[in-house]
């Protein structure tokens, strides 16, 4: 059973609390694992590879074999069937075609005092996407990551995934030859991400990483941050439905649902104006879970961290939805449009009844990597502006560093910071000489 | 003396990259510390902000005094200077100029499936703004973190200052109400950081963390990060000068200096395509050493991380400058606009002999948060993006549904996620039958 609860009853706030703040996620401490293992990749390289992949996936790799070939992409391609390929390129161009207009625009112009100011935007030179083999083996996520970092103009994007027992997914390999993948290793766990971060003699080192992973590859890629880029380190999945009575519970259900079995530790919450609707949902949720067949998560997800909020009206399903900053946010309701206006925190809309969520994991265009735990108060999902970075320009004239030089040195001299305050004194000097 | 390489020399590869390489900085690990730190302010509020600032900084405050009063502000401010005011106030007028035109805009289109898409950039709703007290506390370093995030529409922007045995510094508090901080906290190191994450009493919990501040407020960030945003942990400050026969050395030299006397851990490097050149601005270093105030500081980074490097040609120079990624890169040559925008990765450039590194560090208008350590390869300086998110938004007609909704029920089941597609379906089921 899910979570009832009434936004009008007395215990409302103290339950809310506890939603809010419930510890979905007890991820193993791996650190220590997680250090020898990057330490071993930097001391002994390829061969540190190798002797992890033997050991993790009961694979035998050579130095030849770390990289996975041409042939073999055009082989596991070759296996794939002409509408998965057809809805892989659909995904990828739609997905393409949204990610091109976040490409930012450089600036150049010239202040009052005479100052050419600006910036320039340059793509990051390397990129390295860590995708996970198994189960979690998505190529809607190689897609996701990997034609953002085209659209931004990365030259080389390496992508590692591991192999388990030699077994490859052909459908992450085409996506990620749709998407434009330059090299493919069959490596993974925090020895992947050492090997992307520091490089082999094999693998040369990427300035950028992004991708998910299990516990090792997330403690890795916080250990790597620095010596290179990392995008955020995602948490399980959310979901928020604001729903009216107007709705099919069985439509609502599903999208619940298309989260909850994505993992245990994943969290479905429907806040509804209608508490007879709530119900008929949770009703449809219990009819569903007699047969998914992922029904065991799911059920999991839903029973300890699905819940059913009742509001009076939409002012309060509006509050409490900036109060949990959803990753996805599906408002089916009249008018979803003004609602969605009044969202401040949230990863992703999906707006009115005819955009279920999972529109947004594979096809709407919009990136699926999003921010999770609340951290949509504070950072954006995935996105072009992950693969480039900004330069500042500044080029004073004699005249406009005549104009704010002085108050220059006045600031420096305040900070006690001499050379500062001199090395642009020197110059005015100049020009009071001239 | 600083190092001396040439680039045709034979061992230059070798002593480039030793350079490169460098550790500059050994942060003592103080993390156990500040994880108890925090742990205790998360227990105790604002008693244990009172119990540590009592311990490091020697004062003794109440919940009452925890925060700087309006009329303390105003007697700060009156003590400075007409002329400092004035220098801050167009210092402020300047960045928020500049920093105006970061300011993303929202974007909604219809594509060609009939789905709206688009997107709608928010500000982050409170910022925390970490000011290091001492030496270090920089009226500058307040208008570039604060501007910014109120430039973005940052609703609360609460500042946390040190002061030990109670001295504030009036400049500071002058920048801060310039910027239009909002409230100010005389607290410091790791219990100011996690007040501004966890909250106490008397201090709201803010969403994003930013500012510089010693070993133990950079792990404080690092451990409350993921709970709030953080902006980059910066390491000590670097510049880069490509400079001709063209110039004058003392310019030069104390545009070197002027990076130097921040910090023994600082490192400023001069490439020059002419190596008497070189030699005359090591001279001239020299020469300056003998009298600037903070010649011990200068003195032992230009010592032990300075370098000049004579190469053959301004080709070698912006290879070698991408290698270096530097922080502040200073571009003294003929045509420094062309030789510009054939440089990758820097946090800012300073174009032609008129634009000294130290106008970028108070008045140019761009900002001074720049990333280090070779993290411009793949970063940043700071700006308004980092107090503003995005979310992203999706609508689907039916009509847009039925078009791309058969490839994403495709893929879901490739992916072996039945609800996904489900949910898809059902609604596809229903286009069917009406």
């Amino acid at each position: 059973m899910p979570d009832f609860l009434n936004y009008d009853d007395a215990d409302f706030e103290t339950r809310f609390l506890a939603l809010l703040t419930a510890k979905r996620e007890d991820s193993p401490d791996v650190d220590d694992a997680v250090a020898a293992i990057i330490a071993q990749v930097r001391a002994q390289g390829d061969a540190a590879l190798i002797a992890l992949t033997e050991k993790y996936d009961r694979l035998t790799l050579t130095p030849d074999t770390l990289r996975i070939s041409t042939a073999e992409v055009d082989a596991a391609c070759a296996q794939v069937s002409n509408d998965d390929r057809a809805a892989l390129e659909l995904a990828a161009a739609r997905i393409r075609a949204y990610h091109a207009r976040q490409l930012p625009e450089d600036a150049q112009w010239e202040d009052e005092a005479g100052a050419t100011l600006g910036w320039r935007w340059t793509p990051v030179s390397a990129a390295g996407l860590y995708v996970p083999g198994g189960l979690a083996s998505y190529p809607s996520s190689v897609l996701m990551n990997a034609v953002p970092a085209k659209v931004a103009g990365v030259g080389r994007l390496a992508m590692v995934v591991p192999s388990p027992d030699g077994v490859l997914n052909p459908l992450v390999l085409m996506a990620a030859r749709i998407a434009g993948v330059d090299e493919i290793y069959r490596i993974g766990g925090a020895q992947a991400i050492a090997a992307l971060a520091y490089g082999t003699e094999t693998i040369a080192p990427v300035d950028k990483i992004t991708g998910p992973g299990n516990a090792y590859v997330a403690a890795a890629k916080r250990r790597v941050f620095g010596k290179v880029g990392i995008d955020m380190i995602a948490g399980p999945s959310e979901i928020l439905v604001i729903a009216d009575a107007d709705n099919d519970p069985d439509w609502i259900a599903l999208d619940l649902l298309s989260q909850a079995e994505h993992d245990e530790s994943a969290q479905s919450i429907l806040i509804t104006t209608d508490a007879a609707f709530g119900r008929a949902v949770a009703d449809a949720v219990d009819a569903r879970l007699q047969t998914l067949e992922r029904r065991k998560i799911a059920g999991a997800s839903w029973r300890d961290f699905g819940a059913i909020i009742t509001v009076p009206d939409l002012d309060a399903a509006v509050a409490l939805s900036d109060r949990i900053a959803p990753e996805h946010l599906e408002l089916c309701v009249n008018d979803a449009e003004a609602l969605a206006a009044r969202i401040t925190h949230a990863g992703a809309i999906f707006v009115g009844g005819w955009t279920p969520e999972a529109i947004g994991d594979y096809i709407g265009g919009p990136n699926h990597v999003l921010p999770t735990a609340r951290s949509a108060r504070f950072s954006s999902g995935l996105s072009v502006m992950d693969f480039v970075k900004r330069t500042t320009i500044a080029r004073m004239t004699p005249q406009a560093l005549a104009a704010v030089g002085p108050s220059a040195v006045r600031l420096a001299t305040s900070e006690s910071l001499e050379a500062h305050g001199l090395s642009v004194q020197a110059r005015l000097d100049r020009l009071n000489q001239s």
